[in-house]
């Protein structure tokens, strides 16, 4: 006889923005791990904006969640019964993993994760996919120089709080774009960004008219909408401006007009690329060493918003949409042992 | 006494589309060349699109044409008087020059052109400006390689004529979109595209589906508006934009609207990128070689309309916004002798 667990599944496909009816909570049994399968025990999972896209039915770069099937996105986990000769009991991994209490995985599907650098729940934020999301996407696709001005939007969250530090390793000033004054006041307190508007209380065009006094040279954009839109006027010769995300735009039921930005594109000769992380999957290693380095050194932090209890998943996910996070959104389910 | 010829001034900031009261034909005398100055008669004057955006007072990439001077653009034309030991009476020269019949040039505002490769006025296009603008956009932002598909708006102009070719001779499956069934038919017929939309009698996102089964590597924009709108959701992974031109917009009194393009971005890691043909100053040697070579194998064809007399400048330039033009667009102003 198994066990029997949790697990939340995507029941239909939600039309705006996601609400608990498009998820259910089931009990199923707890699999047991076959030869070159570990059976883990899930510690944080992490809930991520892109997760919105892939519960529509249309093609992107990752296919979409199939109806009725165990929602899965980056997970913290601890080994529980390891039949894999790479793995032992209470190892820590990390991997893609389904939103339940346990799962088994084949060994090709996690991998181990260094405590000793940093807290576990790290390697699903600054040492794991956003961290790298903003590592390349900034350093790749917005190659930012000293004395140049950067913005950010989406600026306190998991990406944008990484970007805007790594930028100011790089000797540029930073200006980032979030929705509240606690977050204004973190990103300059606490991350040393150069200034910070807040997009709810101020003008966008006014305030960053004020603080880019010589233009804006990268503008990495998470957000979309109208804060992008009061970007574009103000990009400099040659600006360049790495695409992750439009989190405005993931809950629309209609489509999403602005203005062109192809005029603005001409006379700046700017350049605009849309990227996934998954696009410098060769370049991990790479990444993930200065990471932890710039962690090490005390140049970079990072801040967590841990929700509490599987039971919280949902709503720690619709907070995104909410602005309710500062970093990276995580729910802890269990402790590690 | 100086003799008088005619001359065009911008007198007012056209709204909207120009119109002949945005102008004046005035006359002036013809200047005398000093040492190191040429006068030169004028014989081809170049119309472009462009030439619209720097009758406006904003900035840009160059700077807007003054309100009560001569409006200048690329002229070919040939020297009367020679103060300059660089040139001879009669020599054939290209330059930047004022909207009128006849130009005192500093010897390092001209060059001299080689009629024996192609007619004068073929400077002005294939071997001038707008080649090079197909030449760097298409080669170093589009980069198309054999057997993608790309899809070049403004097809039958100046630049776009030029840049299907490039990506034929690339080993591309070229697809063009243009407005009437006559440039649909010259551009399958004479230049060798493998498919061209008319998208004044075609519902183009229908249309593009049909003719790019694989979907659409390098689209390169010339125009703007819906057509690129039809554009973005056909974009395969890693496709990219070289965008040139938006002259669906550029006589917009308001701000030109469409679907915002971030999430067509991500979803397929596409790149998006202005750039004027000056971004390549460095490199316009190598560029005229190899369209010269190009052409005197005859794997490049170019067309040219022509208008006749210097009295007809304003309507040949208003023509380019009715998409009169098939090829570059120039104004035959006198003979070479």
């Amino acid at each position: 006889m198994s066990r029997l667990q949790q697990q939340i599944k995507l029941i239909k496909r939600p039309v705006g923005l996601p609400t608990n009816e498009d998820f259910e909570f089931i009990e199923a049994p707890i699999e047991e791990p076959s030869e070159g399968e570990v059976l883990v025990r899930t510690v944080y999972i992490s809930v991520d904006p892109y997760l919105r896209g892939r519960m529509n039915d249309v093609k992107s770069y990752i296919p979409p969640f199939k109806l009725n099937s165990v929602i899965t996105s980056g997970v913290i986990a601890q080994v529980v019964e390891s039949k894999s000769p790479k793995f032992e009991k209470n190892d820590i991994v990390i991997g893609s993993l389904g939103w339940q209490h346990y799962s088994v995985a084949k060994e090709s599907e996690i991998r181990k994760v260094d405590a000793n650098i940093a807290p576990a729940s790290a390697y699903l934020s600054v040492l794991g996919m956003t961290g790298l999301t903003a590592y390349f996407g900034l350093l790749d696709i917005g190659q930012p120089k000293e004395g140049e001005t950067v913005v950010v939007s989406g600026a306190a969250g998991a990406v944008g709080s990484i970007v805007g530090q790594i930028a100011k390793i790089k000797g540029a000033n930073v200006i980032g774009i979030a929705g509240s004054d606690e977050k204004v006041k973190y990103l300059i307190e606490e991350l040393g960004f150069d200034a910070a508007i807040n997009y709810k209380t101020e003008n966008v065009k006014m305030a960053l008219n004020k603080a880019c006094p010589n233009g804006i040279d990268v503008y990495f954009e998470n957000v979309g909408g109208e804060i992008a839109d009061a970007v574009f006027p103000l990009l400099n010769k040659f600006a360049r401006i790495p695409v992750c995300g439009a989190i405005s735009a993931y809950n629309s039921e209609s489509i999403d007009i602005g203005p062109r930005v192809q005029s603005y594109l001409i006379k700046t000769s700017s350049l605009m690329k849309g990227f996934t992380v998954g696009d410098y999957g060769s370049r991990f290693q790479e990444g993930t060493e200065v990471l932890a380095g710039w962690l090490q050194e005390g140049k970079l932090k990072y801040e967590e918003t841990v929700t509490e209890g599987f039971d919280q998943t949902i709503d720690a996910f619709l907070d995104l949409f909410e602005g309710r996070n500062i970093g990276k959104a995580v729910v802890k389910v269990s402790e590690i042992e």
